[in-house]
């Protein structure tokens, strides 16, 4: 018998915590996530629990919803950094949008906190898909997903190159002889793209691993292809294995085609667990939470996801109603889809048909991503289940409130997993890529001088 | 009699320290420079000693010097934010440039560290005056001095809306009536400029200073202005009490015509000490790191400065000639300068008529600052004469090597000034502003509603 597979866990973390009305909950403290130490706690006990990363989602605009427990968060690479002073281990993983930074600053933040935490550092490239925020760049005009897209790959190819820029020897430091550094060792990428251009070599050394780990979390189709080219793990939300095992194999065989193993990318789909001792207990808890919720908060929300779509259906009026599974025409079963958030909230409702209340406690919990309240072991069993039949390779954690939620997952449901063999007792390594087992990047611009080494010397030969 | 006005002290942190040379220094560690626990190191001690802030140049492009002990460094508000998980009261200022940010991106990673380090953030608020790095952001054009300040005052004005977008009652977090915030209290700029526009409030509430300290550096006619208008405190570079003299009268009486208060903004030249327990052992140390530097590389640095100038004379051969007064033609006495290096540099040759090696070994130590080697009673001298003098209100210290010179000055220099009763024994307060003396800026949305409020009164008053 080969021993099971290791999964990997980021905790996902969400202001109060993943559910809605998680700032309501009693344990809830107004301005903690304002404040570092809230995250810094967080963090320790991730680590603590031998968690392979902690990561932030982010949009770079404020929210407005009154009922909502956030209106927008604190920017997440200088959060990592402030908490990679004091962690050791625990990988660090930000979102920020290609589409509104740029690539030589962009790449130095995440260069910078790659050498600030010793190689744990990692990058959730998203293209932005609101248009609000375009506005707080002075663009008139918000890219569509494909412009984005080709934007995003211009800006991940250029970064790359910045982050290869220093060969591993280009720094001399030699005190005898006055030499610093080596400037034939030092590399200016000389890019010049449709959507952004970059001359001259990065500010600091190529960073502990290579470059940031690289991550993604679009479903729509450039957003797989997207994946399937540059991403080293990948966040998805899926309520069914089904789902999640088409979405796998998609992703795997497209990784494969393009001439990486399959082992190259991990995927993580989310899972916002709701522990209790009995099952009980556990979906006590998850109604408790659901009832917590503001109806009119959670309408404005389904809406925002159903764009295009006619909503006015979605009223107070019609809370106790069965939403008509007409309102959203087939939208389920689409795969070649620009909004995968729609996608889920279609499936829920062809499947499930339920009242426009229920839908709202469905996504309440995980804004799309499977909720799953029952004991550690039937937590522990989804998991099981799902690493064991091609639909994860590990999970992005949400717990539903902060800290109970993540002290129940943690002090509970991890020594479930590390029981089953599921899930290292300590960790192997110190950087994100030792935890999510993946390769150090080689430097593209070593490889190209020892390609064009080999060619001279197969010229040379030919020539004998 | 009154006692004497406290002063304000920074840590210029810079590689392996100010001296060109301090690489070569047997106290230099390869690698260290890019290691976050030698800064978080340097600014504990720092606050041990009750300095105020530690402090960051920068310029977003690698340095191509191969016998310059830095190629470039980490990103800086990043590592300020790491710092700030291990410090508690010294201040945190980033150097970062408004020619190649996005005020949304920037004025969010400010507020962020502001949030962090409970009210410690500084922004040395630069243009940039390299036209290297225009190529990193594929700008064809460097935009020129004016254009430069031009879109900087439109950066800092959108940014200080930014930080103002929330009032400080925003959040509500009211858990039985379900409200989270006040939507009207979160107010978007909706700035349309020549150079940025923002619509949107910031994601983050108003941090603890209220925003950042305002900061700046350049000494041009146009740094000048905009700093009489902005900046919260400034640092400067004088040889010379006279030049220091004239510029701080010149500052502090244009900030005056403003409206604004003398004591609003804090004048900081840079000082690097070199220190002894006599004089003749000072000297010998700052001897022994000139005869360390490579003429060659401080030749290319003075040419650099010297642009539109003729610099053929500047070679190896003429190392031990006087350099040929007339080469500068009157520079080290204009004042409406766009280039105040070169202005520092001019001074030099034109009073002290040194050989071409003498002014390497004078520019080796602070790149224009002055270098005071001496006893710790004589810096302290130094130090008093200026600020008693109108010359500056503090300084911003620049140790020739690290650990080594900053110790020096910490365990020496600094109980001297304390027993002249110059400078704090212990924090007064917690926050950068608490150091510099310097008020909580009012937010610009409450203070116009309450304007409104004034006037909406008056007319109703008017009316009866």
């Amino acid at each position: 018998m080969t021993a099971p597979r290791q999964l990997s866990f980021n905790i996902f973390l969400h202001g109060f915590g993943h559910h809605e009305a998680s700032w309501r909950h009693p344990d809830a403290q107004p301005g903690v996530v304002y404040d570092a130490k809230y995250y810094q706690q967080i963090a320790r006990q991730a680590e603590a629990a031998k968690i392979d990363a902690i990561f932030f989602a982010d949009i770079p605009a404020a929210g407005r919803n009154a009922s909502y427990g956030a209106l927008g968060q604190l920017e997440p690479i200088t959060t990592l950094a402030n908490i990679a002073a004091v962690t050791e281990k625990i990988g660090l993983i930000a979102t920020a949008s290609t589409t509104f930074h740029e690539p030589y600053n962009l790449a130095r933040l995440f260069s910078t906190l790659d050498h600030l935490s010793g190689g744990r550092a990692g990058w959730n490239i998203v293209t932005t898909s609101s248009a609000i925020a375009a506005g707080n760049f002075g663009l008139d005009e918000f890219p569509d997903v494909s412009t984005r897209y080709a934007r995003a790959s211009e800006f991940v190819d250029v970064s790359k190159q910045l982050w290869d820029s220093w060969e591993a020897d280009a720094i001399v430091h030699n005190k005898e002889t006055g030499q610093y550094a080596d400037p034939s060792k030092v590399h200016d990428p000389n890019y010049r793209g449709q959507y952004v251009s970059v001359e001259g070599a990065l500010t600091n050394p190529r960073s502990p691993q290579g470059h940031p780990v690289l991550i993604q979390a679009g479903s729509s189709n450039d957003g797989r292809a997207f994946a399937a080219k540059y991403a080293e793990a990948i966040f998805t939300a899926h309520q069914r294995i089904e789902d999640a095992q088409l979405f796998y194999n998609d992703i795997k065989s497209r990784v494969v085609a393009l001439g990486r193993s399959e082992d190259d990318v991990k995927i993580l789909p989310g899972l916002s667990p709701i522990v209790g001792s009995t099952e009980a207990e556990a979906k006590a808890k998850e109604r408790e939470l659901n009832e917590l919720i503001i109806p009119q908060s959670g309408i404005e929300q389904v809406k925002g996801n159903l764009a295009g779509y006619d909503t006015s259906w979605f009223t107070l009026e019609n809370l106790d109603k069965k939403i008509p599974v007409e309102l959203f025409a087939g939208a389920g079963n689409v795969t070649d889809n620009k909004r995968s958030r729609l996608q889920v909230i279609a499936g829920i409702v062809e499947r499930e048909q339920p009242t426009l209340r229920g839908l709202l406690h469905k996504l309440a919990g995980g804004r799309g991503h499977q909720v799953v309240a029952g004991t550690a072991e039937h937590i522990a069993d989804r998991i099981q289940v799902w690493s064991e039949n091609r639909a994860a390779d590990g999970f992005n954690i949400m717990p539903a409130t902060y800290p109970g939620g993540l002290n129940d997952f943690l002090d509970q449901v991890v020594p479930e997993l590390q029981e089953r063999g599921l899930f290292r007792t300590e960790y192997s390594g110190n950087t994100l890529r030792d935890h999510f087992g993946l390769k150090q990047p080689v430097n593209s611009f070593e490889v190209s001088q020892s390609q064009q080494a080999v060619r001279a010397a197969e010229a040379a030969s030919a020539r004998v």
